[in-house]
This record gives structure tokens, sequence and C-alpha cells, in this order.
């Protein structure tokens, strides 16, 4: 499996190319390096590295590495500005089947003093099903070493639908992560089961003491928020621990929502989104508010379709600066979204749409140490791009 | 200034054409004959007439005639399928500048027995300045005859900015019609200024008695609404008598109100609209909601730059009944909006994109008898395209 191969994707003087907009089409993995003009920043994006097979996360290692999962069972590492690319070695067995295979990766808040790197994946279990697993490995040259399964879902499952598993880490170092519904939307409101919430662990995959559920029987201890649909987007705001997360719901029912310990976000009792065939509520959902429910802080209309999703924090975008920004897989889009205080609740003052149309499905969003965002496209040819400095 | 010209612009056998995606990118004035699948509904989008230079308007006059404003200063009638154009002699005086002209197009409601035409547009008065006016003529051949100048607004302006000047008929057979605030954004907050108002008239331009401010003699009497910022999109629901409304906002601050006698919508005190160039809050704005003024049913996000808008009737796309289609300029794509009842207010429930950067900016878009839709595009070469069956 391993691809030990370099290859020189993007030169300094590569072109500008333009790209083809019909939704079906996706972009070819060429050079692209092209400037935009946005309402409040200009930037250039740059293709660094790939062809990827279905990318799914980004994680900037620093200024010139990044680690990319490939969907099918990759991890990649892609060094000296995109022109080198090594598979790394050492990965759990993961099934690719559907939407599911290799997901999210993340590394230790402490990474050069301890050089763990997280992967979300969804593991073999018996009878074809399968389960959303957390594991970690020391990354050591082109592998991964000691590597341990931290997590494992409680449940496993057939279909190839909503696994989750965006991974962030909170400001006291614990580990949050997202499982899906699997396509069985009633468990996201059942606590005996993992499926359809957020995780709070601790980095060696311990279970917090405080957190929500941990003195209640019949509820599993990991659990930190649920009803939940397919959250694919999430991060912690580094200064005040606030943390969003991108609910990907049925049609229009794409959620903005605050987590809180303990909460329940009403996935499927209470949704804005609508049945694909009949444009009714789904048959399952009992309406747009409910008592004892978080309502979102934002839906997403029209259908965003959310996958990874970034907080700017750096100077680099200073009119971005605390703004999210959402990626959308069939929306094809970014949208920026502007949140802030209003009478004591959070709101949403603005959105802007970035690269409409440009480089197809975006799977992930993230920023790196030096403010560049860098993103991953949804496609058998996927490629990692930077929006940087004009 | 007669054009006695019969273009003959769509074939019934013209291929589908790839459009340019842009956002700059104008499309030519192409056979265009291409069909489209949507979330609910697939439809065929046909090039019918054209060119017109930047159209404003398109009022249906049966399944085979449409008349057309240019904004220069031209009104158009179309027939035979789009092979005829006929330019209309007989108009009144228009002056031409920035985004005013000839305007807004709607004939009586009992146009078969009373063949008035009504116009809108930017009348020229002294000093250079116009204000925002209502004529109607019988159209008579290739003519309007008796034309009659039922209002001029009390307050004119060198801007050539915000004209509003949508018209509809409300299930009364009273006028409605639109003000923008051209550019002067406290005007709208003045009741002895038609600027920034919805006003209500008879169809001979006199005013109903019963209009909310008549018994006030500090406010104009053919004020029915006020507090608007350039309402381009006007349609009432012909069961019901709702008045939709889509106001165009500044950056970020579109919105759909529901129009009720006598209240106040807040521009420019209240919005969601943003400084272009600050990203804040205009300065005039004390905040998003406030007492005694309306909130919004919806807010554009992100920036629609609302234009026209229409309210699906007909049976021949049933999935779309009771939605409104409110066309975007900057957007250039048609929203389609579903609203309905929740805990008593009105609510947003689904938005679809129609027709994403497909023909451009988006100026008006109207029903027509058969449940075909009309829209018409705002460009150099502008057309008149048929959503029709597929």
């Amino acid at each position: 499996m391993k691809r030990n191969v370099c290859i020189v994707v993007a030169a300094a003087t590569a072109l500008a190319v333009s790209v083809g907009c019909d939704p079906g089409d996706e972009p070819a993995p060429e050079e692209i390096d092209e400037q935009f003009s946005s309402e409040y920043e200009e930037f250039r994006l740059t293709a660094i590295a790939g062809p990827f097979e279905h990318p799914w996360a980004v994680q900037p290692l620093g200024e010139d590495r990044w680690l990319v999962t490939e969907r099918p069972g990759r991890l990649v590492l892609v060094e000296d500005g995109g022109d080198q690319i090594r598979e790394i070695d050492g990965l759990p067995e993961v099934r690719a089947d559907g939407q599911g295979g290799m997901l999210d990766v993340a590394v230790h808040p402490e990474f050069d003093e301890q050089p763990w790197v997280y992967l979300t994946y969804s593991k073999p279990e018996d009878g074809g099903e399968t389960a959303t697993a957390l594991s970690r490995g020391r990354l050591q040259g082109e592998a991964l070493e000691d590597v341990e399964e931290l997590f494992v879902q409680n449940n496993s499952f057939s279909s190839g639908t909503h696994y989750g598993s965006r991974i962030a880490w909170n400001e006291d170092g614990q580990l949050l992560m997202s499982i899906g519904d699997r396509g069985d939307p009633l468990q996201a409101q059942q606590l005996d089961d993992h499926t359809g919430t957020i995780l709070r662990l601790e980095a060696d995959g311990s279970v917090p003491e405080d957190n929500p559920f941990v003195d209640d029987d019949e509820a599993l201890d990991e659990i930190y928020a649920y009803g939940l649909r397919n959250v694919q987007g999430m991060v912690v705001d580094p200064d005040i621990g606030q943390i969003w997360v991108t609910d990907h719901g049925p049609r229009g029912g794409d959620e903005i929502n605050l987590i809180e310990a303990g909460e329940n976000y009403g996935w499927p009792l209470v949704t804005l989104g609508l049945d694909y065939g009949t444009e009714e509520m789904p048959d399952y959902a009992e309406g747009r508010r409910m008592e004892g429910v978080v309502e979102p802080v934002h839906e997403f209309l029209p259908t965003h379709a959310p996958s990874g999703l970034a907080l700017v924090g750096g100077e680099q975008f200073g009119a971005w600066q605390g703004n999210l920004l959402a990626g959308g897989l069939r929306a094809q889009r970014i949208r920026r979204v502007v949140i802030d205080e209003y009478d004591g609740d959070y709101e949403v003052f603005h959105e802007e749409e970035l690269l409409l149309q440009q480089i197809g499905r975006i799977r992930d969003v993230a920023e790196g140490p030096d403010g560049s965002l860098y993103v991953v496209n949804d496609a058998e040819n996927g490629q990692l791009f930077r929006i940087g400095a004009p």
C-alpha cells in the first residue's frame, strides 16, 4: 500500500486556469493558482498537492506540512510546499463503504512534544457492519507507532451513511468527537447509544470525570451532547472554549449549533429538514421547536450540506477574524458566517459565499498556523488547496 | 424611437447551449433552450425574445403576449411566441439615470375590458432631479392612448438610486406601488415624504378612503406602509390578499416582509444590513429589532440583492404552489422560498436556488396565465425567458 512517490503539483509560476462550474463537473487536478475578490478580503487560491482519492480531512502541521486522509483508507503526509506526498503506514483497519472509510485526522495539542496523530474511521465489525472508531499513534517518519484504539461506538450498522467523526480539542486539552446517526435517526435520542452525539474524552481516551452523564446509569459516560444527525464540522474557539458544530440535516435542515454539556439538539424530533420525496416534514419529526431542545443558532438556507468547519483566528484575513467558514458539499462553496451576540443570544449577522462552484464539493476547511486556510475537495481526484495572501 | 422590427429569437428546435458562469460573464443573447432538474420539479428554460436593453419588468398578457419594459425608456409588446417585438408609442417622458428609467409595467386586473397599462418610471423634475411616478394609458395597437399621470412622489432627488416602483394589485382591485429611499435613508421614516414606502391607490389614482393615514394631517394619504429601503419585488396572494415584498437592503440586509396597513418596517433604524466598507452596522441603524417595528418574515443570507417577486399559483409546477420566487441581481439566481405558518407566525421552511448563474442578474419574475414563469435578466442584451414544462 505504500506510495513512495513525490508528485510535483504546484509550480510557483502556475497560471490561473478557469474551472468548469456545472454542478456535476468536477475540476481536473490542475494547477489552480488564481486570485479572488470577496466582500472584505482579497485572497489567492492555490492547489498545493494532489490528486487525493476523496480526501476527507486536512490537518496542518506547520506552515509547510499537512496530514490528509483519503476516505478509501489512507493517511498521507504532504511536505515541501506540496512537492512531497508520502503515505503513512501502520493505520488501523478500515472498511470503506458509502460515506465511511478513513475520516478525520487531528494531532495532539502539544504535538511537538507528544506526536500523537488521532484518526477516526469506520471500523469493520461482525456481519459486515461498521462502527465509528477513534485510534491514535505516534508519527515517526512515515509510519504511526504505538497505535492504540481509544474508542469504538457501542453499536454497529450495515448502512454506509452518517458516520459523523469530526474531531476537535477543547481548551482543557480534551478531545471532542462526533458520531452520526448512521441512518437510524431515532437512536440519536437514546443515551445508551453513541449514535447521534458529541463525545468528550481525555487525550488518552479515558472519560472525563465531569462528563454530563457519568452519574446516569442509563446513559453512556462518553456522551457530551446528543440529538444530532451527522456533525461533520466542529471547531472550538480557543479563547472562550465555545464548541461550534455544523450538523448536516436532511434537505434544508442544515444547522449551526453551539454545543453545551448534556444538552439535546433535537434530531430527529425537531428539524427544519424536509423529506427528500414529499417536501413535507419527515415522519419522525414533531416540529420546529420543542421544550427541552436547544434551538440551532442558525439554519443554512438554501441547503448547504455542511462538511468541515473552521474558525478564523489569525491576522492574515483580519476582516474574517472570529468568523466561521463552513464547507459545503452539495452547495459547492464555503459559507463565511458572522455570528455575534445580540440581546444575550448568538445570532448570525452576515453570510458570504466563497469559492462558489470553483472547486466542486468542499469536504474540509482548516486554518494553518500562519493564518492561511486549507481546503480539500471531495472528488476522485481531490486536491489540497491553500487560501492565502493575494 | 419606433423599432419596427421582428426578431426571430427562439426556434422550436433550438439546441441547449452552455452558458458561462463567471459572475462577470453575461450570457450572449443566444438560443437558450435547456432542461433543468430541481429538488421537486423539472423544467425547461427557453429564451423567447430579445435582446432587450436592461429589461426591468415583464407583464404576461396571455399565453403568447407579453409587455416588457426597457430601462432606458421603452415599452415593448412581444407576440407570436416571441417572434414579434413591437415598441409601444405614447409613453410618458422618462429620465434614465443610474437605476432609474422606465421601470415596472402592470395591466388593469380586468384588462380585457379595460385595457389600461400602468407604468412606473423616473420622471424628470427641475434641477436635473427625478421623482418616481405612475402613469397609465389604454393600449391600442402599438400605442398608449388617453395617457394620464396618476401619481408623482412629493419629493425629488438627484441620486440615481433606489426608485422602488414595483406595482401589484390587491384583491380589491387597488394598486400597490413601492417607492425606494432614493439614497436618503432617514426619509423612509418620514410620513410626510413618499420615499421608502408602499402606497395604495385606486385604479384611477385616487386615494382609498380607508388608507391608514388619511386622518393624520402630518402624513401623506397615499402611504400604506413605510420604513422600507428599495422594494423591487411585490406580489399579492390572490386568495387571501397577503402582500409579500422583497426589500433590497444594504449588504446582507435583504428582507422578505409581509406588508400590513400602517406598519413601520424599520428602515434605516432597524436592519441586518452592513456598511459596505466597514462590515459594521450602518451609522444610522440602531439595532436588529425595535419596539413598534415589524420584523421581517425572512432575511436572505448570503446577500441576494432581490428584484422581482412572483407567487406560484398555477398547477404547472404543483410542488411549488404557494411558494415565492425571488429574483436576485448580484446573486444571479432565483430563490424559491417556502413560507408557512408555525405557532401563529409565518416562517420560512425551505429555500432552493434556481438558475444559479445561468442567465446572469435576474430583474423580474412573473407568472403567466398558464402557470409558466417568465423572467427577464438585467443586461445590455437582456432576454425574456420562459420557465415552462420540461
